[in-house]
This record gives C-alpha cells, sequence and structure tokens, in this order.
C-alpha cells in the first residue's frame, strides 16, 4: 500500500478556509492538527505545553511594563519586607493560568483567581498547592471591587467553542488604577476583556483608560527556544512509534489518541467540527484506514 | 546563712503598690517576677509561653466569635473553594502576632500585618515561613483602607514602656464592616484601638459602632491546662537546678538570666523601674548576695 | 410547550415519604435535589462546598470545647513551644476530613487518618501535601490505641448506601480520656460512633463516659452566610445557562450533568434509588423531555 | 540653643570628596548618610530594603534578557513540565543574594549559591526554608564547572571594605555558553565578575565572550515607587520620633542607633573612615551634643 | 452450590508454565492474581503498595552503598552547608519513582527525573508538590549528560508488556563516575540499564566500570514486617467483603474490580493474556459464574 | 620575627595528657584546635560541619538497622500510605538533631523531639520550618510512653562541660519495644542513654533488653569525603587569609575568632579550661603575641 503525504501544523479554527479543506483533500493529504493530537490519558500534550509557557511568561512580561523605564508604575512585582505586595489578578483557572499564579506566588505577590467552575477553582488549589490562596466565582460585585485594587489583571479563559468570555466590560476596565497592566492571553479567541484588541510584538502595548493593555497573541514566541525543546519532546517519541509500528496509518489505527488529530484522510474531512463548519461530510477514519491496511 | 524567703509571681507593674514592696522589704523575701526571669539567650521564656498560647487562641476565639451562633456574621474563619477567604488584619509582630499569623494562616485566610519596625516585620516573615504574607508599616492611609476589609482585626502591639501605642482611632473602627470582629490581646497594656474597653471572661464582648468588641487580658486562661503546663516546664528545670547549686541564693549569684527576675531582695528594691516608680534606692544584687554567701 | 413549575431542594433520602413523592408527580412538577445535581467533571458540587465549609468548622467547635469555659480539658487546638501538641484523630478521608484535617494540621496538632480504602488515604495525603501525615487503615487494634490518647476525635465516614458504618464501639468510646471531644459529622447518616446521638444548635454537646459529644447534624449552618454565598455561587451559572438555552427542559435534555438531580418529572420518578425505594416505576428521563421539545 | 541644619542623604565613600566635607563643617551641617542609619537591632534598614529590591529586580531583568525578543537565548526563566530547567548562579549569601534566590526558585529554576562564610549559606538555607538547595564554598574547580552550564550568573557579593573581591576571571566567563546573562549587582563596588563594567540604564548591556552583561549600578531604579515608598517607611516613624523627641539633637543624643548616621556635626567629622579618609581629626558625637543639651 | 477452592498469590507472568496452570483447572481451582486486583477507582493496590515500599527503601539502599564502609565514594546521601548536593537521577516517573524522590529531596539531594511521557512528569510534579524539580523527557544527549555527574542513578520503569525499556547503554555506564551507585528497580522487568544483570539479597551488587550494581529484584522484602502489614491491610478488608457477601463467588460477580485478579476458574483461563500465551481459550467469568449463582 | 611550628587538630580534652601539653611548650608549638576556633558570628565552624554529618547519617543507620537483614523489625524508616509511619524520638535540640529530623520528616516518619531549653526547642522549630513538629521538654512521665512507642531513639545531647546528661535510665531503655533502634551519638561525652557503650565500626552494635544499641562515637566517618569536603572548605580559606596577612602571628593577632583555637603559645597555656584542668598558669595570647610583632 502506497502511504499519503502528511503534513502537520496547527489548526487555527477560526482561519482555515474551504479552499485549503479541498486543497487538502484533492491531494490525499493526511493533515494532522498537532492541537487536537491526545496523549494515552487524554490530555492534549501541545496545548498543555505552550499554556505552560504563556503561563511562566505573562508574570515575566508584566514585570517589564510595571517597572519605571516602560512609563510604568514603577513598582516591583513581588513584595519587600513592609511594603504591600503586587497585587495579581487572573481570569481562568486552566494551565496558564497555574503558572502565572505560581511565577506570581513565587515572586511573592498577592494572587486572586475567578473562574465560574468551582471544580476548575478547587483543582487548581490542589495544584498551586496552597489552601490559602484566594478563589471566587466570576460574581460582578466582587470582580469589580477586586479590578479597582490590582496591579496586573491577566486574562485566561479558553473556551471550549473557540470564543472567550468578554467577563470584564470597558467600564470596569475604566475603573482599573493608572498604569496598571492588562494581559489577555484569550485574545487568539477575541479576548477576556471588552478593550482588548489584538497587538503584535513589534508594537505589543496600547493604553486604554491610562491601563496599559498587552494583547499579543503568541505569547511564548518570547521563549522560542524552550518552545521549540516542548514540541520536540513531544513529536520525537511519537516519530519513533511511527517507525516502529510500520507507517503513519498504522499508527492511526492502533492508537486513538493519535488519530485525534487527524482532520484529513485520503480525501475526505474526519473531524466533525471542521466538517460541520463548512457543510461537507464527516469519515470514520478508522474505517476507511482498515480498506487500506 | 539563713536563706530567706522567696516568692515567685507574676509582676504587674501597673498594679503594684508602695505598700505591697515595703511589706516584701520588711520581711526581708526576695521576690521574683516570673515574667522578668530571663532564658540563656536573653529571652523571656514565661512572656513568650503566654505569648504564643495567646495568639494561638485569638484566632479560635475570632472564629466563634464570626459564627451565626454569637450574633456573628455567620462566616466562617478561613477559606472554602470559590468564596473570598476571610480577611485577617493584625497589629504587631512579636510573638502573639506570629501565633496569630500562623493559626490564621493554617486554616486558610487572608492576612495582613502592621508594624512600624521593618526588622520585626522581616523577622516574621521569615518565622512564618512564608515569602509572600502581606506586611506593611503603619501607614494612616493604607491601615484605615485594609480596616475596612477586614473581618477580623487583633491588636497585639506590646510596648516596652508598659503602655500600647493606640494606633487605631475610634473613626477608623467605625468604618470597619458591621459584624467584623475586633480582639485586642494589648488591652493589658490599655489598647491599640482607642474604642477598646477591658472586659471579663463572663461578659467577654460589647459592640461599639456594630463591631463586635473583645477585650478580655487574660486571653490564655481559656487554655488553663496548657498554660499550666508550660510554666511547670519553665520552672521544674529551674527549681532541680537550685537544689543542686545548693539553695536559690548561689542559684542568683551564678546565673545573671535567673537573677533578672528579682525585684527585692533582703530589704531592698534590686529592680530599677520599680525604685525610680516609688523613688527609693535601687540595689546592686550581685553585692548584695556576695556579702552573704 | 407548558414547562411545568420546578422545585429545587435538597433530598433527604431517609425522610422523603410515598405521600410527597405522589404530591409532586400529581402537580406534575420538576423536582430536582441539589445534592444530586453533578457538575461536568461528574463531581457532586453542593455536597463538596457544604463538606468543605463542615470540615473547616468542626476543629474551631472542638477548640471551643476543649477550652477551659466550656467545662473542656483547658487545652489549646495545636501547639505550643515544649508542649506536646493536642492529638485529633479523624474516622474517614473524604473533603470532610481534608478540611478538617488541614485545619488541624494548621493550628499544630497532630493528625491521624484512618478509612478502609487505601486509595482514599493516598489522596488525602496528596491532597495535604504532607508526605509524613499519619494514615491507617482501620484496624481494631491501632484504631483502640490511637484513641486512648486522642484529645479530639471526628468522625467523617460517609456511605454511599446512606448508612454510616458504626466503627467504634461504646467500649472504644469508654477508653478514651476524660474530656476529650467527640465530634460525629456523619450523624445525618447515623454516626460513625456507637455513642452518638443526635443533638441540636440549642443544646449540641452531652456527655457519655466522661466524653463530650457534639452530633449536630448540620454543621455548617455556624457559617450561614458562608454556605448561601457557596450555594449562590453554584446556582448562578446554572441559572444563567437555563436562561440561555430557553427553559429548564432544554437544559435538563442537553445537559446530563445537570439532569443528575431529577428525580420526578411530569407524573413520574426518574430516579432509581427512590423509585426502588417506594416500589415505583422508574422512567427514562430524557425520553421524556425529548416527546416534549 | 539653635538646632544645627540637618541634611539627610546617601553617603558614596568612594565619590566624596574632602571639598564637600569641608564645606558641611563650615556651614556646621549635621550631616546623616541613610545607609550608615542602623535599626533597634543593629541592622541598616535602608541598606536592606534597596537590597530587597535589587534581588527582587535581578530574576526579571534576566528573564527579559534571556527572552527572544532581546537577542537572548530564547528560553524561558522557569521550568515547564519535561524541559530542564534555567539554571541559575548566585555569588554571595546576603539579601540580595536571598532575594535573587527566591524569585528564582519561585520562577522553578535549578538555583547555585557560592559564598565562602559557611555562617553565611546556612543562614540563606534557613531563610529559604529550602533544606535541598545547592550551596558551595567558592572553589575555583567547582565554581567553573558550574558556570559552564549557567543561564545566569549574578554577582551579589558585599564587601565590608567597599570593594568587592573579583572571583571569576575573563577566562571563566568566557567559558559560559553563548546568549549567557551576567548581572553583576556588585559593580558598584567594582564587580565580581573581571569582564564587568559599568552600564547605564540608557545602554544597560554589552556582549563579551558573547554572554551578554548587565552591570548597571542602581537596579532598583527600576522600581523607583517602590523605592520611594520603602525609604519613607523607614524615615517617617524616625521623624515623628525626632519630632516627639524635642528635635534632632535630643534624637541623636537618645538613640545611638540613629546617630550611627552621622557623619559630620556642627563641624567637625564623627565617622572614622571619613575622618581617615581625609586625614581629619574624629570627634565623639555624644561628647559634643552633651555639650549643646 | 459448593463453592470451588481459591488460591491467591503473586502472578509471575514471565515465570508461570503451561503445566501450573493445567494443573490449577484440573483441580477446578480458583486463582486470583493479587497484582491483578483492582481498587473502585481502577487503581492497582498491591502493586502500588509494593511499589511505595520499594521507592521509599531504595535511596536508603543507595545510601548504604555511598558509604565509606562499603567502599563506596564515603559521600552522605544529602547535603550539608557549603558542600554539593548528592545527585540522584531517576528514570520514570511512576508509584517507585515518586517515593524514590520524597526520599531523596527530603535527605536534601539534588533530583533529576526522566521519563518520555509527559503528563507522567506533570503527575509526578503534582504529587512531589514541588515545582522545581527537575523533569525531563528521555533524550539521549541530555540523559548521557546528566549521567556523567550522577552519584546515584535509579532505574525504575515499569512496562505494561512485561518489558522494560533499556534507556541507558552499557557506554552510558562506562561514562559515569567511579563508584557512583546504580540501582535497577526494574530488574524483574528486564532492567532500564544495559549492564544490569540480577543478584541477590545475599551477594546485592556487583561493580561493572566502577559503577556499583544493586540488582536485587525484589527490593521491598528489607522491609518484610511493612510489606506484610500493607498487604493485609488489602485484604482484611476483602475477605470481610466475601464473607458478608455469601462466599467468594457472589463477590466475583458483583465486584469486577475485585474479579480482575481471577485468572482460572472452574477448569478454564480467564485472564486474556495468559490465554495468548499458552493459546488456550479464554472465558468470560461472569457467564461462568452467573451459571453457578 | 622567627614563626613558631604550627599544629591544628581535634582538641580531645577527655583524652590530652599532661605530657602532651609540656611537649607542646617545651618545642613553642602554637596549637590549634580546629573544635574551637569560631566564625566571624561566634559560631563553631567545623562542629557545625560535622555535626551536620551526623545528624543527616544517623537516620540512614537507624534505617540500616531497622531492615529486615540486619536482624531488625524488617520495617521501613518512613511511611507508606495505609501503614502508620515508624516512630522516631530525638534527645537534644542542637545541630545533630536538627538534621536527624530534617532527615526523618524528609522520610515520612513521625519525629517528637525533647530538650530541657524552650528556646532550642522553639529554634528548631523555626529552622525545621514545620509548625506542628512535637516538642516537649524532657519530663520524665511523657519522655518514658513516648520511648515505649519509638522505633528509633537518637541520643543527641551535647552538654558545655563535656558530659552529656544521662536522662534514659536502664528501666526506660527495658520498656522500650523489641528489636528498636537506639543511637547514641552524645557517646564521645558518656552518653544519654544509661545502657550506651562505646562500639567501634568493626562491630557498632549491641543488644541490651532487646534494643538494638549503635554507640559508634565518630558518626560521620561513614562518609569520610564528605567531611574531607567539609573541612577543607572551612581551612581553605583561613590559609589564604593567613597567606595574605603575612603569617600566622598576625593572622591570631588580628582575628580573635580565629585566635580562639589555639590552646598553647611559645611555650604557655592560653586556653582556660585546659589550664586549669593540669594546673598551669593560663596566659593572654594577645600580649604575648604583640610582643613579638
Amino acid at each position: 500500500m502506497k502511504q499519503g503525504k502528511t503534513i502537520i501544523s496547527a489548526l487555527q479554527r477560526n482561519v482555515i478556509t474551504l479552499d485549503y479543506i479541498q486543497a487538502l483533500n484533492q491531494k490525499q493529504i493526511t493533515a494532522l492538527a498537532y492541537d487536537l493530537i491526545q496523549d494515552k490519558v487524554g490530555g492534549l500534550p501541545l496545548v498543555s505545553a505552550m499554556s505552560e509557557i504563556a503561563g511562566s511568561s505573562v508574570m515575566l512580561i508584566a514585570a517589564e511594563l510595571l517597572s519605571s523605564f516602560n512609563e510604568g508604575q514603577g513598582i516591583i512585582l513581588g513584595g519587600i519586607t513592609g511594603v504591600p505586595p503586587t497585587k495579581v489578578l487572573i481570569l481562568g483557572a486552566g494551565t496558564v493560568a497555574e503558572y502565572a499564579a505560581r511565577a506570581a506566588l513565587g515572586l511573592g505577590t498577592e494572587v486572586k483567581i475567578f473562574d465560574n467552575h468551582i471544580y476548575k477553582l478547587r483543582r487548581i488549589k490542589e495544584k498551586l498547592g496552597y489552601h490559602g490562596v484566594y478563589t471566587s466565582t466570576i460574581d460582578v460585585v466582587t470582580l469589580t471591587e477586586a479590578l479597582k485594587e490590582t496591579d496586573v489583571a491577566i486574562g485566561a479563559i479558553r473556551s471550549d467553542d473557540g470564543r472567550s468570555p468578554c467577563v470584564v466590560s470597558e467600564e470596569m476596565v475604566a475603573s482599573m488604577k493608572p498604569n496598571s497592566v492588562l494581559i489577555d492571553v484569550s485574545i487568539d479567541q477575541g479576548g477576556c476583556f471588552e478593550t482588548s484588541d489584538i497587538t503584535t510584538h513589534l508594537k505589543p502595548t496600547f493604553r486604554k483608560h491610562d491601563v496599559i493593555h498587552y494583547c499579543v497573541p503568541n505569547v511564548g514566541s518570547r521563549a522560542a527556544r524552550t518552545a521549540t525543546t516542548a514540541i520536540s519532546n513531544i513529536f520525537t517519541p511519537i516519530l519513533i512509534e511511527i517507525e516502529s509500528q510500520g507507517g503513519i496509518d498504522k499508527m492511526l489505527f492502533h492508537n486513538s489518541w493519535f488519530a485525534k488529530g487527524v482532520y484529513t484522510y485520503r480525501g475526505g474531512v474526519t473531524n466533525d467540527p471542521i466538517a460541520k463548519k463548512f457543510e461537507l461530510p464527516c469519515k470514520n477514519l478508522n474505517l476507511i484506514i482498515a480498506a487500506y491496511l
């Protein structure tokens, strides 16, 4: 059996076009989205790795924006004896939030975490290993009060349907302190702040209501080499396993966690949301492969 | 040589009278104040032990006063997932504050510590082993803001001159939340809150500006048996050493840390502040003992 | 389609009567038990929240009962330097046990946890983040020895079948120290101590074999406001979602985690154990709703 | 008595000139160096505060220099799962080192601390509260090996005689990895690296042997507002006390910790090293004040 | 119904013979492998318990082998102030690795953990509660470098197919330091080091390339009594439940977690891998039992 | 000036003879005891280093003695889930005790620390960073009860007068569990257990009352290389400083912390206790050196 060509890339569901899908199908390409590949326990290893990097990065970016040399407040991200610690507010309780909170707590700041899922709040408390961490559901009154006192606000709510809920209104942003910092990691899903607007690494920030906004979609690219290593750590064992199993088709057939990443295969769409989006039929991957093996 | 009689008791410097001192001197009594006896590294072991008990007790008292069955706010002292943690504010950074903060952090509350001595704030941070703990100097603006949000305020500033500084004005107390709790451990030195007024274990609380005040001077007596054990732990080795050294005079002569506790000896006052208070001459203890040994 | 009436309440499976169920069915009421509603990962959010409150509360209740002013032992709940720490024994390793253990460890006591499920003991060790915590299976010899030395014993074993196992016999209670404290959180399921007997907030304790028993079923009501906030945190997002989905029927149909809470619907019982208890047929909720949508 | 004029400033011992001292003396000015003022336990409160800020800042600076957008290695300061953590090496074990190590450990990096005083290494281990932290005396072989693998090297050895020991030779710097980062906080005392050369906030870095050098003397000015608050926290209580004691002369006379800061008083030098430097007589401050009180 | 005889033992899949299986079947014996019995959440309680013991033991064995009296390096397992800590490298991230890492970190050593599954590395980081722990995927370059510096290397990779992957070549072992220690806990599955060769408690070690190899298959037997208690803790509740359910057949029928342990039942093989190994048919346990109940 | 010869060795005060001292004086030797040399803050660096090693070693020795292969109890030093942890009792609260407690807690055991000095108990609690650690004064009733349950007892009380107090009677040892382990680190000062008797590395243990006694005086020699490194770390900077100061006499004259180690100098005894022991005059070191410089 001749194997089809294979490409592996990130699946940008909001950007992808019908033309692109049709081209893939015409060329009989096996297209894998690396953000859909799962690990053996059902996690998304590449999304997790990128979220760990993004979460670890945001606090360091915040530190730069708070410093005197970036027209910031001129305060330290952390706490020194006798000076009340910097206040950090995190929207969301997933991996980005977890790593941002770890860094913030490690630097000695005060951290408040808001999310509407109690089980996520309980899980982040356990992961941070700090019983006393402030967690709250997203109650408008409590959130508004907290934002007024915040030095750094992080938006890190990821939505399953690809569109982050906008939980902070422009009015709430306007009530924040002058020179406070707002970093919206959810910007690639539209953002959690009404005032968020996509920026680039060339001009990463803008001011609105005297709040410094940082809304670069791909925070992790600041740490390009760490990201590369992380991705290679995940793909190397997969490539070795493809080799040892005798090709990608066999690999896909025997490993459903890996097959979760395929969205086109031998001329047909195999991913349900993509199929729905372009009103194409969705094929059953395993049945097709079985026919070829 | 015939040994004089010896009594050991707490020295209540504000209560003691000239008559009492004269009676001691007339009867040639060796009077030891157990709150003045030092240990070999210059600490005050009995004051420390009582402070550990008081500090550990205050948070448990606060918990009772916050509960629904004591006309309190009906909130828990601590934090459950998704509900912002109870806010505790501690004035002072000594042993009472340390143990109160330990208990509060252990229960999962948010803790703010105020003191005017940076070195004390640095020390309590190290002792609590929690880099991120909120410490602040007693700045009126910061303190007033913090009090407005506080659920439990603890007064634990001990002064060297026997009179706690009153750092919270009546106006500041009036701005606190209804049903919040105020415990003034410094009440035996006059208290740190302007509204503090001594109470008793029989009727331990009163309300002023809708803030529940608890101002019982001897907090530790709630844990009478623990206190007894602590005192006996300190005195037992001392009594054994007196025995083995051949009497209290020899013990006093050879152990200056122990002699620090003596305020009258064979008819004379040997403690400087007591002597000053009653305008009596202050004798040098060692010289007198030396004459008798 | 006209929507039926809906009531949401706690389901007290031991108390509920056939009359009540028949009345619900006659009135075509959709009855939801809030202790059966699940979250998206299969947890029971309201049971967890109430357990967190109960677990956090028991240690504070124990502290009151140990104090000199409640005819207790007059000892502190915790530890001061040089005085062996108070000993706490917890039966069970679920959420109540976890929060009770957190509070106890935070106050500086010695904690022993007994449960017959090794995986629960492993899980509580991980959650407490304290490798050295004492865990033991419920071995009669070990448990009896441990009880003899205990200052505070907590019963927190919850059974799936609604009836806690009675793991401590009257003889074992009789061997406990005079004035030790016993709090049976499992009392609403019958209790884990043979000597337990339901009490009320008005007269919360009784003495048996000189052990102070506290057996109030609803410990959390001491923190009424915290409990209210916790419940409202869980229901507010649900109510918003019902609204946005176009009514409760659609909400139930599309969200199986929420539908888990329904026990009567449009005239029929939809919860298996309830149906069995009253020998009524159990209807498939989804099939009925589908017919109405 | 008429009080002399008083100025308070930092004492830059390497910069100060004879002209300046003579001018002070001619105008009978009481000159206080705020870096010499002590607190009541013999610490240097302002030096400590500035060191806490510097130590907290260096890791944030290092993070910027490691990022892809500063021509750095493109790695994250910290660690993500499966990628070996960034390696940080700290020379010195004082307050700067302590706060740098706290931040580094909090971000999840691997930290190695080198100092020649075992008691300082023991003290920093205790303060960091992390038994397993790597400490080593400054042994050339061990240090050279460690530098080869280091991503970030911090120089933070402060010398009593005003001149930091140069413990890292140019050869050792040359053996470091390309794009590794070197921050010399000791640069105001000459620096601990042979290749260090003073830089400014305008052009803070240079490359030597492909190692990024950051040698700005006043690291803390990045956090100008935090520094201002810290200084004001220390001075406000002092100013209040001067007021309440009836002027600066009385304050100096009664508080030796405060008087430690004076280097000229009513026409004479009162600080021994300054007097020696300019071959002037050194007056006894207390004797002169006594004459005026 | 007459119950068959039952035996419970460890299933040594590599050792078991066809004769043995046939004998079991001829005698109609119900054979349970205690390493296959699950708990109610799908874990393997006996494997976990033995792994906890093995993991806790290896570091203590390593300490003996490092000491001067065992021809070791004469170094301490841990760290003292000013002496770089001992370096431990662990292959694997399961329960053995977790407990070995806990002990190693508790003793103050430096720990590096290698595994190819990122989710296992993430999980062990969470369980150890130490964000900064070194984790790496098994990259040959990184692993080789790390081994060169290691004092103690632990092999603890368990494979699902009964054969540990050999991840360290003889060449890599040869590059380790003289007198370094290598303990291969995976030896019963063939080992993770190419140089590993099974040893016994009588002569537990051998040297190859001047590296001390310890390859005793059953590490836990050093702690025979702890192991016995652990096993009895798991079986006692099971035996009680068998009794209360009315015999082993009913127990097996109603508890699938327990039935997972059965590999022969009333004359037939019921475990798939065993059946495949000997080319025997595999019977469905539940169907057979149902016929008898 | 011609420098005298210098020797540096441990001072074994109980072993040293008059002949030895006279020989030193006749040869005009400068004799330094390395256990008397201080560091700049008044600590004893070599005693501390050896105590860290001894403390870290005792738990590893205890682990060997508990294992099945040394006729021990066959239990693990530490704790596994569901099996009560091993119980360790430590007499003393100095450096040996601290490091032993760290190792024991790190391995997951239960630790009880007894000492008669409350300030030492408070200090060890702070150093261990674990608020809940069991500390007790040496009360016979409490100690006897604790010993009955102990698996491992460590004697680590060091006395200033060179003779450890014997706090555990033979009767108390006889009440310990069979096969429990007793390690007396204080044996070189006579030991803290009545049943202690010096042993050697060749035959390190004996049994009395079925308790395994380990009483080798120099525990640290198990880790000969670690000890050598530690000593060299302390002496190397001293030797460099001697060189740079122009000889040992100048070094002694200018550094009183170093001079503390000298007990004979140019024909006279300069250490007070040595002089008293042999009824020789004690010379003032500084005065003699001054005459020669």
